[in-house]
C-alpha cells in the first residue's frame, strides 16, 4: 500500500497538490472545527481556496437539517456559505429518491411517495426536489404507545393508516422516533417499499459526549426484517457520491476529499475514485491511522490551515 | 441425528411418554391457541396432566405482563392458571438479577439499581424480587424529543438524569420506547451497567401481523455500542432455563418443553438437557422441521389434545 505524502510546510508540494483539483470536498466536525470551536485559519483556508478559483463542498452527514438550515450552522460558526455549497444526507437522499431510483426501479412512479423517520430537515430537501411525503414532523405520529385501533388498521392494511401510495421508506435521525413509526415502517417495507436510510451512523456527538445517530431508527427494522440493511445515503456510501455528481456534474479526477476520518471520509473518497483525498489530524484519525492503516489518503496535514503555506509569499 | 418419536394416536407410546416426566413447561401461542382462537382440547388436555400428577408451567416471553396479568390474560382465554405455573421473561429476568448476577459480579451491590426499558410487567416482578428500579413507566421520560438541557446534563453525568447507583440497564417491549431513553441506556452502559434484555424477539404477533418486538428496544444500543449484544432472559436463552430452574429446583430429567418452534422452544428445551422436548404442528413449525430439520424434538403431535388419547378408556 503506497505511503501518503505529507504537506504540512512544503510549499512546493502543497502547489503542485492544489493544482490537481478543482473542487475540495469537506468533512466538517474535525475538519473545519471541533465541536462549538471553530480552528484558527479555517475561514483564511476557504477564502484562499475560493480565491484560487476553486469549488469548495460541505459535506455532512447530518439530516435533521437541510441545506438552509445547515449554511445558517456554518454562518453561526463564522463560516460564510451559500445554500449551493452545502451537500447534506437529507439532500442526497432527496436526489437519490427522485433522479436515481426512477432509472434503478422503473415499476415505482417517477416520485413515489415517502415514508419519513426523521425531523423537518428532510422534509424540506424532498419538497426541493418535488418529491411527496408523509410521516416525518406529522404531528399525528408524535405520540407514545399505540392502541387497539392502531394494531386492527395496521393488520388489515387500512389506507387510513398505510397509504397505498407509499413507495420509499427513508430513516434518518428523529428525535420523535416511536413506537408506531417503527411499525408503519416495517409494514410499508414489507408491503414492497424500498428501504433507504439518510445515513446510519451509530451515534450523534453533542456536548462532547455522544448520543444516539440515524443508525439507530434503522436498526429496529433491519431486526424486524430479518437482516436487511437499508441503502443508505450518507457517507461513505457511493449513493452520496453518485448524488453530489448528480449535483454538480463533477471531474473526479479533479476533485479531492478532505477529511479527519480514514473509514468514512478517506474510504468515501478512496472508494468514490476521486484524483485525491486529504487527511487531516485535528479529528479522529491519526499519523499512525493514515500511514499504515488499512484505508490511507494521499496527502495528510497536520491541519488544514497548512494549506495556507501554498501562498506565494 | 435422531428422529423424533410420532405419538399421535400411539396410546402405549403416549402412556410411556407421561410417565417420563413431572413437570412439563408450554410455550403459549401456536401451542394452547393461536392468537385469540383457543384450540379445542387445550383445557381438557391440562387438566388431564394435572390429574395425573404433573406440574405445568407456562413459559413466555411476552415481558409487557407481570406473572398475575398474565394469569389474568390465561383466564380470559379460558385456561384455568395459578400465578405460580406462570414464568414470564420479566420475571426471569427478576430472578437473574436478584439471584444470580450477585454470584456473577460480586463487585455489585447484592441488588443494583436497574435502569428499565419496558412496560408495568418488568416494573412489578422487579417489585417482587425486591430489586430497586426506575426509568420504566416513570412519566417525565414519556416525552418526545431531547432539549439542550438533556445533552448538557447527560454528557456532564449529572446525577439528576444518570442515578449513579443503576448497575444494571434491562431492556423489554416499551410501547413508549424514545430518544431519550435511548441515550440513558447507552450512557448507563458505557458507565458500567451490565446490559440484559428480558427477551430479544424481533417481532411482536398481534391482531394477525406482526409489529416491533422486545429485540427493537436493544438492537439501537447494540448499534451504538458497536455490537455489544445483551444478555437475553427469554428463551431460547437458558438464563431463562436457569432462572426457572432457580424457581422450582426440578430435575431436568424428568422435564419436558412443549412448543411449536424448533428454533426457540425446542433449541431451549434441548440446550437445557432436559429429559424430553415435544413439538407440536398447530403453530410455526412443520413436521419437516421436526423430522429433517437442524433441531428436531425428542417426540411429536399434530396438536396437544393429542396427550388425551393416554387416557385409560
Amino acid at each position: 500500500m503506497s505511503q501518503p505524502q505529507y504537506l504540512t510546510g512544503q510549499r512546493e508540494a502543497l502547489q503542485e497538490f492544489l493544482s490537481k483539483y478543482d473542487i475540495f470536498l469537506f468533512d466538517c466536525d474535525g475538519v473545519l472545527w471541533s465541536g462549538d470551536h471553530l480552528f484558527d485559519g479555517t475561514v483564511a483556508t476557504l477564502e484562499f481556496l475560493r480565491a484560487s478559483g476553486k469549488r469548495v463542498v460541505f459535506v455532512t452527514n447530518n439530516s435533521t437539517k437541510s441545506r438552509k438550515d445547515y449554511c445558517k450552522k456554518l454562518e453561526g460558526m463564522g463560516i460564510p456559505a451559500t445554500e449551493e455549497e452545502v451537500f447534506g444526507s437529507s439532500y442526497s437522499a432527496a436526489i437519490y429518491i427522485s433522479r436515481i431510483l426512477p432509472q434503478r426501479h422503473p415499476e415505482l412512479k417517477s416520485k413515489p411517495k415517502v415514508f419519513v423517520i426523521g425531523e423537518s430537515g428532510i422534509e424540506q430537501e424532498l419538497d426541493s426536489e418535488n418529491v411527496p411525503h408523509i410521516g416525518g414532523t406529522d404531528s399525528s405520529l408524535r405520540r407514545l404507545g399505540i392502541n387497539p385501533e392502531d394494531y386492527t388498521k395496521i393488520a388489515a392494511g387500512d389506507p387510513s393508516v398505510l397509504d397505498p401510495e407509499v413507495g420509499v421508506v427513508l430513516t434518518g435521525l428523529d428525535f420523535h422516533f416511536n413506537y408506531i413509526k417503527m411499525c408503519l415502517a416495517y409494514h410499508y417495507i414489507k408491503r414492497g417499499a424500498i428501504f433507504l436510510a439518510t445515513n446510519i451512523d451509530s451515534t450523534l456527538p453533542s456536548a462532547g459526549a455522544l448520543f444516539a445517530g440515524a443508525g439507530t431508527m434503522a436498526a429496529p427494522l433491519t431486526m424486524m426484517l430479518g437482516g436487511t440493511e437499508p441503502v443508505a445515503l450518507g457517507k461513505p456510501s457511493q449513493a452520496m457520491m453518485d448524488a453530489i455528481e448528480g449535483k454538480f456534474k463533477f471531474d473526479r479526477s479533479r476533485t479531492c476529499m478532505v477529511g479527519d476520518r480514514a473509514n468514512t471520509d478517506i474510504k468515501f473518497g478512496l472508494e468514490g475514485k476521486l484524483g485525491g483525498t486529504l487527511g487531516v489530524l485535528t479529528g479522529v484519525g491519526t499519523k499512525e491511522e493514515f500511514t499504515e492503516g488499512d484505508t490511507r489518503p494521499h496527502f495528510y496535514v497536520d491541519r488544514l490551515s497548512d494549506l495556507l503555506a501554498a501562498k506565494e509569499a
